[in-house]
């Protein structure tokens, strides 16, 4: 009864050691939801705050991104006492899905979209993965990441630390540059395409558009900050915080790249410009006189602000016609993928990555460090 | 609000699940090696080759390195039985350390070098790190790592997977561009500087020297390809190939940015020209007509060739005097590092990323495959 | 010498590495389930016979039980696709919990119940913790592990590796002894006390009636069979049958100890008497004399039964009188436990110690076997 | 190239999250040993300290144990800074290993012995794994496991924790019985039959070396206790302290069965009887009045001593004649094993449950406390 190919299982959803996030659901299941381990007892979220960070994730039917809009109301099923507070048990947190058409799912089954898991997930569960929407590797599954995000920065913020993210680039539209040492976090825009500088964004917006109106889509950069890490963080080779960092920032659908500090600019540089010296001064003690290192010296962390950077493809959902083929007949085919799509996934993906990080980084400071505190 | 302070302990030498490798040792400490478990019971290792793939990673007192020689001979201390195959129980190899001269350490130990991680070692450990030679820090400690690595590729090459990796560029010199859905494994050279354009290894050179001559440094990127692999391998969400290369490429020292395909250069194209479409094969079965994916999609294999790029910063140990300051006086300082260092890790550092890659993707296979034989 | 207080978080509700269950809610609250990750995609669950296997764990409202009725219906929230088969996402599983009447939580939770978990998890949790109904403590949580076990069993079956499981003992009253290299699975009642002997039945019925007449309670001792197991199944040291199978089984509330073969008995025995000779069968080839090992040597398979035994302490909620605190006066106290509570827990954990049997029997087959099929 | 049958590897000879431990090595391999990750950095350990604990379990000659001696002087590999302090990086220890005499391993190699894990080894690496002296399942790998033990101890310590065991029986004779709410542990003796009552332990001895006489051996039953252990340690369901030090314990070769508290006792007994109530006491605050719960509610600390029992099955090598068979030749054998073999090998266990205890305990602090000092 035992058969010699790969095993058509997954065990890959959760992540994180002491702040442990379990991810499940798929885009036309009844739920989506997380279950997360180690928050702190005592705690009582602030949902409103918890629903307008998931709130920027959300599609809003606006020029950025598709036309549907979807309600993401977190229904928590566990985890609370009866004052509200975490009681240390995990907690449950489900958002219902909403009713979807039915369709001809074996269309959809048969000639996998280019771009998309459509042909990976096929072959790896045998034909029964859920194609509806995309299945497991829809998007939408990061709306819970959202929610567990929005807890640790929670319990992050009394701790003085902040994370937030911009959109750095899309298609190949820079925004302004911003000093790693001394990032101006507060001038990030707070719409739906999050920059500093008002007419690049003009211009990203104008660049989605146009892919839209061609049936074409986009990809992009988007940055992240944490500020106000405490130094000593991270470990050694395979527990520093890029491999964390990385390893969760991976997960976020259309990743495709990951850098810290300069990144890949690093490697066309000296080392006589690329090293931060030290200094010391009056009121911090030891600092670093700039953060080509974005934060992170030997997988731990500076004291200095952390700097990481994601490059997301551009969104494989595309209205013009596309080379694929019938896996049930073995014969190639032309696809042109209907339906409503975000022509870029990047401004809604900023919310996304600024959750992942602060799940690592809060997670980071459970398993490392001493007993913590949020009040 | 954080209490108390960090931990003063790590966790964090070990990578694989089900071929794990723990790396132990510091760059003076007596010893250094790994303990390998999941090594199939009955293989006998190759010697010859595990020591050839080795010295590639060795300092030979070449033009690239360090004037440094090391003769790294690995001693195996556990894990065979009396016929010299592996038993199932886990393998311990060690190197003997060469004596080292006595040193002021407590110099070292006072003034942090720029770009190394002796301020946040310095942090973490409270002062008691290693700093002898780096300690724990050291690129020595990636010796281990290709032993790990040479035996996994020996468990890999029966099944048809093979891991290569070249110099795709250092100090912003390009080698030329290589096919991603057919790369000629074979037109990477081997010699002490593995590139395809012998013409661009020679700029490349030149720079190393000109860096060198300077005392400065220069950094650069490593691409490596992995053939063979099977579809299906990798998991969703956290557990992709992604996930799991990045969070074990960012051990190797130096690394600050990872890429799977296209990578970055994703991030500025459009769908339609990122997109990989599929066809129909007379001899593969179905393909994909490019490889922007680099043979990832939804963190799952696609069975075409694995294409990761690790940016490496220049090597931080400069002659040239830089900024920093004394732990102990607290008063700012000149450094400036004597002693033989590499102008260029990145040469190096190529058969270390063979190595990193093959462990995690021997991994995969056994933690999510069927028992795999070597015979 | 500790410096601060212990975190008040906890990640310790997931079990098993390739079928790996992690339990969610507390006894009131508004849900309680599990999500199971490593399903195989394409499994239809029976979900008859997962109601059937729950409902032996269910109080019934008879003699042996609480006289509350539990209809557990579990829902499933994701993880099965459009034809209802597994699709390699999560599956996420909740039952409703039932409205419960308002009650003075602030008399609960100030004077701890002996014999549970009130006062560590008021320690831990720094009063926190849920006490609605004992919380994440309470026996209500083997639901989920039941609906995981059972789904366990059915992907077990094919394989022909059965997992029953039978009273041993109650108050001190022994169920006839069975043969332990050929157990008669069989011959174990279906009824609500599970045991081989009816007359031993008939006295361990006595005894709980006349513990709960006198507003007491008693224990027992549940033996659990599993046969079909291959032989190779494993590992050395710290990852044996016996580590992983007791880590797990300590987790079912109430259980006190767990033994392996003849177990504690072994301890007073002579080499002679206790060791297991081997001998060559025509139709089964080698096969142990005699199974006192309980089919586990050297924490791996050997091929005979699996034989494991879990001592459950007599259910710490009783009627009569007992010692206790005010948490908030520092007085001491007299408190009698109201309510319905189970006379005796053992009947009703005989399926929850199956189910936990057979989640680590498939995990271990998952981890370390080859890609297996349920058809 | 991919075979059907489980896999022929294992990961498993590792235990502990913030102090983990992996050990290596086989009886007749060329070392033994251990690598530590989670030392705190800065700590120096006291060697001598940590010899005269080894020793405890080395071999002496003498008439409880094997007529082999052997010195067990572990060697320091990794993790020390230049002053002798732990540097943050893992330490390895390794213990050479002395020549053994060639002999006729294919003979042993076709015979298992029974009792032993010769068969179910043979069957798991198919053939290769290590027979010589019994390889990787030696009762010689709880060398390194003293040695991470005796420093857990030291660490402990200051703390005010305490881990003493006992032989609570040998052969069936049981040694006095011992308060669990106040344990005496200066009353167990230091010789190398730890009890408290000098005349069961002359008996324990008498009935060792009658077994001895006879070709035969014994069993019994170790009882460890751990004062100072804090409240509120521990986690609900998986993560218990049974969990953890259960599935830890199964790790040392012939342990059979693990309970806590009055354990397996229990489950013959009332609530009424078994419950332990609380008290307020004038200097200690909150106390229990009994501690029948071993210290541990829920799977949480209570603040009152560990007490944990771990049955010893006896040692499988006998000179007896036991039935056995040719694994080349599918006949039916008779075989008595040779050599020179402890006759029981609980005393020497004893200081093996102390230190598996230690390291879990330590782990358990570092993994959910704060940061810890030792000085």
């Amino acid at each position: 009864m035992i058969t010699d190919a790969w095993e058509v299982t997954s065990v890959s959803n959760r992540i994180g050691e002491r702040y442990s996030v379990l991810v499940f659901g798929q885009s036309h299941a009844p739920s989506i939801g997380c279950v997360i381990e180690g928050l702190p007892a005592g705690f009582k979220p602030d949902m409103d705050r918890v629903l307008s960070f998931m709130a920027r994730r959300a599609p809003n039917g606006g020029a950025l991104s598709t036309a549907r809009k979807e309600a993401d109301i977190p229904e928590i099923l566990s985890g609370l006492n009866e004052r509200g507070e975490t009681c240390g048990a995990p907690l449950c947190m489900r958002i219902v899905n909403g009713d979807h058409r039915s369709k001809d799912y074996d269309a959809l089954r048969d000639v996998p979209r280019p771009g998309h898991a459509d042909y990976t997930a096929h072959v790896k569960y045998r034909g029964a993965n859920d194609i509806r929407g995309g299945g497991q590797f829809s998007g939408r599954l990061t709306a819970p990441l959202c929610f567990a995000g929005a807890l640790a920065m929670q319990l992050l913020a009394p701790m003085g630390i902040r994370v937030a993210a911009r959109v750095r680039s899309i298609a190949g539209i820079e925004d302004a540059p911003m000093d790693m040492l001394r990032p101006d976090l507060d001038a990030i825009s707070s719409d739906d395409l999050p920059v500093t500088d008002a007419e690049r964004g003009r211009d990203m917006r104008a660049a989605i558009a146009e892919a839209r109106a061609e049936g074409d889509s986009v990809g992009g950069v988007i940055e992240c900050f944490a500020t106000g890490v405490p130094a000593g963080l991270g470990e050694p080779m395979f527990g520093g915080v890029e491999n964390k960092l990385a390893g969760a920032l991976f997960g976020i659908p259309a990743v495709r790249g990951v850098e810290f500090g300069l990144g890949f600019a690093a490697a066309g540089l000296r080392g006589s410009r690329h090293n931060d010296g030290f200094a010391v001064s009056e009121d911090k003690g030891i600092t670093a006189l700039s953060n080509n290192h974005g934060g992170i010296l030997g997988g731990i962390t500076s004291g200095m602000p952390l700097v990481v950077r994601a490059a997301f493809k551009p969104t494989p959902s595309i209205g013009l016609p596309q080379r694929s083929v019938s896996l049930s007949r073995g014969t190639d085919e032309t696809l042109s993928v209907a339906g409503r799509h975000d022509p870029c996934i990047v401004p809604r993906a900023v919310p996304v990555v600024e959750a992942v990080a602060a799940i690592v980084i809060y997670d980071l400071i459970l398993t490392e460090g001493s007993g913590t505190s949020w009040s």
